[in-house]
């Protein structure tokens, strides 16, 4: 399983703005078009995202992608 | 081959802030332990960078990471 303090912080960001927008991981996953399980590895910061999985994440929580970025 | 508005606008920045330091391709490859030639397809929008890339590439230009995001 891929983590690094990196990845932690980035999950990290994407479920305080989720958070922040009471929205739940079913409901952020269905708007960026990916499963939840998958959604939960990235908030756990198992995933080393793309640039344009930043985006559409960024996207669909409404702030700016750098935003996301630690 | 994989190409968007956002990744060359990505690769736009990258080669941006390689020339402003000076650096050619290889010695910014060498930097990052990756081949010239990935690089160039970075710097040409073909590459969809991850998380760990982008921050990589930054640490060797001496820039934030938010400086390559579009």
């Amino acid at each position: 399983m891929f983590m690094s303090e990196l990845t932690i912080q980035f999950g990290q960001l994407v479920r305080k703005y989720r958070k922040e927008r009471n929205m739940s991981q079913e409901q952020l996953a269905l708007l960026c078009n990916m499963d939840r399980s998958y959604l939960g590895r990235i908030e756990r910061g198992e995933v080393n995202p793309t640039l344009e999985k930043i985006f559409q994440l960024a996207d669909s929580l409404k702030i700016p992608a750098r935003s996301l970025i630690p």
